[in-house]
């Protein structure tokens, strides 16, 4: 992994995100960090990539740290880290706090869909050649947890054509809490 | 709407996020930073709600706040502001930046699915009698861009006992770029 100090930075941010959340202190010390915040906002933006960070391929800026379910600068991403399996599937291991929250105490279902639509994906990449998603869907099976550690996985099932048909879950605890089936496709070059 | 300081801090969080994506300040600059966010984080958490946000029924504390898609205190929330139409159907209006991507210069298609999954479920909910997502297909016409106007949109196609049969998109321009079906269920009390 090359050195990008903005990763650093950006898991002290989810930290900081958590903490925005589920804050009591009164509003003078919340109006205090405020301001301390937009000018930290000022200097880091004082030089920066236009836009958004696409790829970018100078010393120490991996290509997908601005992924927003595996980027090391995205504050928003977890981020997983997805390890591809000897039988040629893939899983990722992790926990959710306060930032996914959808039912009280429970991920949002659609951030249990956002992670297996990139662990699906992830089964189906190639070195070079990213697959896109043609058809997801997602069943809920039970709630799924904060707090508690997650497990998602996906294997390729079949393939046809330009298509890959791929299948994983959402586990908690061996039990499935949630199920999907994908259909990727490879963009012609 | 109630007066909580944490939703204006979490916009700032919001913007530091994209900074931390975007930055290409030198390194003393990005870690002075880290350590100048991590002392807010101690003065924030210092009195705080543990876990996660849930349901809070404070002065000031609206329940949704920690939602990951529309929590006013949640800095990865868009927060999308979903409308009730008069024809029954629901419409939120937004535009995603840096902390969303997918493909470089694109939205994330999992967080197409995560915004879907939501909307969708917005048009079904009553008020004291959220529903649950049963199952959720997402199908991927085009690119769905960082930086522009999107809308999303759902409505009620049909209902059969507990199940509510809802369909929606995203688009942008008038061009739909992502599609989604829903069933949604109304858990027993």
């Amino acid at each position: 992994m090359s050195h990008d100090p903005a990763a650093a930075l950006a898991e002290s941010v989810r930290h900081l995100i958590d903490a925005t959340i589920r804050t009591l202190a009164d509003e003078e010390t919340i109006t205090a960090a405020r301001h301390q915040i937009d000018a930290i906002t000022t200097r880091l933006t004082a030089d920066a990539i236009p836009g958004w960070y696409g790829v970018q391929h100078g010393d120490g800026m991996p290509p997908a740290a601005g992924n927003v379910v595996i980027g090391a600068r995205n504050a928003i991403a977890v981020p997983l880290t997805v390890e591809q399996r000897d039988d040629g599937g893939v899983v990722t291991d992790f926990t959710l706090g306060a930032g996914y929250e959808g039912p009280a105490g429970h991920v949002h279902g659609g951030i249990c869909a956002l992670i297996l639509d990139h662990v699906l994906g992830a089964a189906v990449h190639q070195p070079g050649r990213p697959a896109v998603t043609g058809t997801l869907t997602v069943r809920y099976r039970r709630p799924t947890p904060l707090g508690r550690p997650l497990r998602a996985e996906a294997r390729i099932r079949d393939s046809e054509g330009s298509k890959t048909f791929v299948e994983g879950s959402i586990s908690h605890g061996g039990d499935v809490t949630v199920e999907a089936d994908g259909i990727f496709l490879f963009p012609k070059r």
